[in-house]
């Protein structure tokens, strides 16, 4: 068994959940996973479908993106994934999709408003949407700058990225991270489905207010910090 | 086989029918079943996914919402399903799911309107959507309150419980019950399909008038009651 | 093998199609085919759910809606079906369903606008939908005055059954036929269709004309009558 | 094997894949593979369902929409595939379908806005609604004319079909097309995901923006020409 063996097969795993969950069309997503102590991170290969993909295709990169071990070339959104990983050392796992619900929101340049405790149970901010970007960011290094787009939003926003795990960018796509890969991948689908939740709560009522405060804290803390009941307390 | 192995299996059933009918993502939601003779229910241990839930990880707690036997910890709302047990003395199972269309409804937090005769083939009132609870239940004891946020809600409407085995806590999602736990289970299938249509129909007419009432009266006694037609009569 | 066994497994093949073309939830539906010179029709038991559905379920009536063999009930909606036959002495087949989106129309109480060439391929009308029935067609008998509703729209509009084989009945559901069982089923999920495009055709274009004569007439002149060109003539 | 089998296989292939993508109802679709060196093209026979549908049903016709092998009588559509392969001689692949939010938005007479660069990682253009046809051309050879109103639309925006692989003709449909049978049905997967994404983005935001030019030319350029580094390169 290779050195990488073991993260190959985690960001192996995280990716096919992408089309097992209903969150990519074709290649439109990617996922992947890091080795801090090793300083690399496991990513899927570019363009290659979901119905072909192995675990030897998946490519090593260390956090400037360069290619470590691997004889594909890595998603197009390396380098977004290298600068999350640099610069927020506590994540495990990133994903990128292009999901209907969360691209619409992105598209359509708008933050995802907490209407509900679906929302609250994972994050208890709205689920922000960057703007576009700068034509300067997008004409130069544009995949490292999306990385830094991400990171400024929760920043302008005073938002942690440890207790927010989810962020659109505008005009773009969702991106999402967590502890592991799996759990990035579990934030994705909790992004798509708010997101449709939320449409479909201003459908049904274009007045609808935000969740109360109390609700909020509730339940966010039934599920995270020191006095969660949620799960099985491992 | 052990004590309340039929009971557990019940549970387990209705469970596992969430996701088969689309009603869940991840562990958003959770079934139970109750022995009236024994004074206790089996409901699913928190956080657990589906996908790896086996019969023995069901729990068993009396209505005071104590843990009779199991080794896992209860779902986060068991003190809500104990609520309406103890409540309610003629319901066999209890249902909650973050359902995407009755969950929309909630957070718009308006009742769901009765258009049609899906609808009045199962209740003949609109849905009710019970007010998001108060903050000082909020911050006390959530679960147990947010059953007598239900039972509340019921009363204050003048509906029985028996005749209506949905409902929407509004800024959450939908609560269901049955005479059995698969009768809450396909409560809470109903409840979102008729979410759906409901918006559905004011998307395409803002101005759709409820059903009339003979129409509710005929499509519930067809169903229902003594006079009942429907079905095997068994 | 019985004197019915064809034909009860014609209309079992029919009901069977209905959850696998999604158009009903639990048993939100049923199918009937006829065999005219038995002057019988094959329909679904009431309340049966499809998972355990059975050719020998299915029942035999004749066309005042009385059993001629079987053992369990008919559907509830059985004398539809029978004054159908009765009266258009061309069908094959009828099926009501509860599906989501003609549903919705029918609670809506519009007609569904003939707005492309997907609906003018099967039929040149916008998809009626008649009225909700009168008070005291409802407290009479029900089901044998739905049948009329039916009848009597398509009459008040100068439809001819032969070439509409969809209908929607006010604040209730379609209903559908065709010269067979499975054209019957065909229509209902070309129904759904339809009715889910021009739902959301409005939605893009509240303002969306209806179809131009011209192609009104290609199409269905393509599909239909004698200078049809569409299939392999068979 | 036949002079044509390998490309009969191409078609049956490209064919089947549109139920599996959800973008046709019963027989709602065609597609067709071309050989450039026999002149001729391999298309669907008419009205035959997927899940009969067998290699030696494709039928075999030169670009003046005649039969040149096969034993069944092939698409209604076959002369909208016949002119575009006759007009275009880079296209290998074309496919027609009445695929749900496509078929919606040709049914709004509304070209479908660049929103973001799920569409831009594709085209860069709006996805153009050819007006509906003029009477004459429909009460005349209507299919053939099909193919010419699709041509004209693009020459009348100034639009490269090698540029872009997809347009719907107003009141009807999308038609899309690619280098080979494969890419023409990617392709309208890629329009109905684009079609849903545009209509959720005017909903959520009916004042949305079009993509900017920077962020539409880095996509579509990550993809496509000389600099592109998106996929294997191969």
């Amino acid at each position: 068994m290779g050195k990488y063996t073991a993260l190959k097969e985690e960001a192996f795993e995280a990716n096919m959940q992408l089309p097992e969950l209903g969150l990519v069309l074709f290649t439109f997503g990617n996922a992947s996973a890091v080795d801090r102590d090793k300083g690399v991170f496991a990513i899927k290969p570019s363009g290659v479908p979901y119905t072909t993909l192995k675990v030897e295709d998946i490519v090593i990169c260390d956090f400037e993106a360069k290619i470590v071990e691997g004889k594909m070339r890595p998603s197009s959104d390396t380098k977004t994934h290298a600068v999350l990983y640099k610069e927020w050392d506590k994540i495990g796992g990133v994903v990128h999709t292009h999901s209907t619900y969360g691209t619409a929101w992105a598209q359509a340049i708008k933050d995802i408003p907490i209407f509900g405790t679906t929302h609250a149970d994972h994050l208890i901010a709205d689920i922000p949407c960057a703007p576009p970007m700068k034509d300067e960011y997008i004409q130069g290094d544009y995949e490292h700058m999306t990385g830094y787009q991400i990171i400024d939003c929760l920043k302008d926003r005073g938002l942690d990225y440890n207790e927010i795990g989810m962020i659109l960018v505008g005009s773009h796509a969702p991106f999402t991270w967590g502890a592991t890969a799996a759990k990035a991948v579990y934030n994705s689908a909790v992004c798509e489905e708010v997101a449709k939740m939320a449409h479909l709560t201003l459908q049904i009522n274009p007045n609808a207010a935000t969740l109360k405060e109390a609700l909020k804290k509730k339940h966010f803390e039934r599920k995270h910090g020191k006095d969660a009941y949620y799960g099985q307390g491992c």
